[in-house]
């Protein structure tokens, strides 16, 4: 997982193959299909792996601040190396290929969700998120709204965006009364 | 454009080609070549026109409730029609097709954000919503959060999603002090 995560940070996808996993890897075609039944498979699990340290939440106690410090972090790793396009290329890919959806969600998305969802448990544990939130909506508000932005490019995403996300919904949007 | 949509919303993205829309529409393929330079720019044309109706905003001076049910129109609109398919698969596309993402931000997805932009204006400017919004954000946290859902189909869409998108936003997602 090592080659695959640093040749997908470093170059992206197009320069990836079964071929050169195994050339590189030394590990035989036959047993990269066993554990990965696709190039698509093989490259959601590297990725996994590769931004995992990257994209960890971090714990200050203060459950605002951490979830703009990992946002920004996602921001930074989407937009400053070649692993935005590879995963962006694979959402895009996935639209006409439901095995794909499948793998993505197995071995990358439902993974990261529950990662944000267990974090922000944490918060309602410790009583500073609402106890009556549907956390997974909020991921498709925080990560999900970053997402849209990167796949239908009306506007830029930068830093700032990471931090109005969150402020959007700790401070509400209505006005006050 | 009415037979485009028509055809969009009844037998979804598959059924159509320029050679049909020729056929059935009495207009030459030189001339259609000559308003839609791809397949998919017309499309997205016939996209946007075929939802406008549906997805226009009601005005009976509640944001709240006008977001909302904007909202379950447009998830009803993406989830229990071959549109929804549709679009999927044209961001899908555009994706690894970088002519495409500005056809499909010419043709559809700057004109859809203008309108969402617009009726909020209109409720900032009757004091409804904070007046300092940036609000090309609130759409990736509505819309977008949706879109993000179907694209990557971890967890279900329906109305109820819709309702609570909104609500994140406008009861603010702290625990209160």
């Amino acid at each position: 997982m090592d080659l695959v995560a640093s040749v997908l940070l470093a170059e992206g996808l197009g320069s990836l193959t079964i071929d050169r996993v195994a050339r590189e890897s030394g590990v035989s075609r036959t047993t990269i299909y066993k554990l990965w039944p696709s190039l698509g498979s093989l490259l959601l699990d590297g990725y996994f792996h590769a931004v995992e340290e990257e994209l960890a939440f971090p714990d200050t106690g203060d459950i605002r601040a951490d979830l703009t410090a990992q946002l920004r972090s996602f921001v930074r790793l989407m937009t400053t190396t070649p692993a935005g396009r590879v995963i962006l290329e694979l959402i895009g890919r996935s639209q006409s290929d439901p095995e794909l959806v499948v793998e993505f969600r197995r071995r990358y998305s439902s993974h990261r969700r529950r990662l944000a969802v267990r974090r922000m448990e944490e918060a309602q544990a410790a009583g500073q998120l609402r106890a009556d939130l549907e956390l997974e909506s909020i991921v498709d508000q925080l990560w999900g709204a970053a997402y849209y932005r990167m796949l239908m490019p009306d506007q830029p995403i930068d830093q700032a965006f990471a931090e109005t996300l969150v402020g959007n919904l700790f401070r509400g949007i209505g006005a006050e009364r």
